[in-house]
């Protein structure tokens, strides 16, 4: 990690714990936590995974007119689903905050934060693992959550496709709309193991 | 329908049973008889509604080769999803059968047929009552089906939202890839109705 040793983190983290509520900054807190084990246990950098937790969430906590201020300033595009779907920007804007105020250069932890909400086709093994950190961390307590934590230490494309197959429920349960990136991770994934 | 009057009809019917299994015969019988009563319902052309319903599934039970060998032969390209999903085949080249071998001319009677499988966003009340029919005709006792005969005849855009969320349930149930039409469909209703 480019100027990102351990001192660096902890000033990340204050940062962030700066721009959160309590409640969310105990969220990432357990992400960084999950994210740091999941490395470990699959032989990803574990600075990497950690610094890419402390920062998934930067963006979580502004409002969607700032989230659309800063997507602009950064020239992101949202697509037309995107356009729609406004609790999925702090993803993308997350991810070049990391860039701007964090100086995060590592493009794999830069994805890891872009795609940590929907997912995407051909996820590396960093992203993966921050996708599935967030979902498992402590704080979470959803049905299935402990089958997902043991899929997590066991078969990294099984938990995602478990994460997949749970997150899409979750949206058809909730009446909300469904990020294609989502169904296309989904098929990739199957595509990749048969 | 230009060249399909009632007589018409019944040859196009012939031709189905000759091309199809007596099962599938029965199913395609059982989804005339839905699309008519919707079609009635909802103020759409019975006899288009009649003529697509009985060539719905006129490829359906091609071989995978056969089904390929039509596709190229009609122009019809498979996007990265539909090629990794033969069952969903039949539909497109069931369309290009109908205009080819039944002399279908109307545009959406071939668009019915062509999306009957996935749907798509901006169906038309012919397209959606003949994707329902096909759900909701007598034979079909899957879970739910009774809720979907019921919203087909109260909403056709709530059925049609129950229908989306009861394909992706069920593809994801048998691990099976979902084409993104079908989730892209799924959003564009909801956005219709907020």
């Amino acid at each position: 990690m480019e100027g990102h040793g351990y001192g660096d983190v902890k000033a990340v983290a204050e940062e962030v714990r700066r721009r959160l509520s309590p409640a969310r900054f105990a969220h990432v807190e357990g992400v960084v936590q999950s994210a740091a084990e999941l490395a470990r246990r699959w032989g990803v950098s574990e600075d990497k995974a950690v610094l890419a937790a402390w920062l998934h969430d930067v963006a979580k906590e502004l409002p969607p007119e700032a989230l659309l201020r800063l997507a602009d300033e950064f020239g992101i595009i949202f697509d037309d689903e995107m356009k729609h779907m406004p609790q999925l920007w702090h993803a993308p804007v997350g991810a070049d905050l990391a860039r701007r105020d964090f100086r995060v250069t590592d493009e794999d932890v830069l994805s890891a934060i872009r795609y940590h909400t929907t997912g995407r086709a051909g996820m590396s093994a960093l992203e993966a693992i921050v996708f599935l950190a967030d979902l498992i961390e402590p704080g979470r307590t959803f049905p299935g959550v402990e089958e997902l934590r043991r899929l997590s230490r066991e078969d990294l494309n099984a938990a995602l496709l478990a994460a997949y197959d749970g997150l899409i429920r979750y949206v058809l349960d909730q009446g909300g709309l469904l990020h294609s990136a989502t169904t296309a991770a989904r098929n990739d994934l199957l595509l990749r193991q048969s």
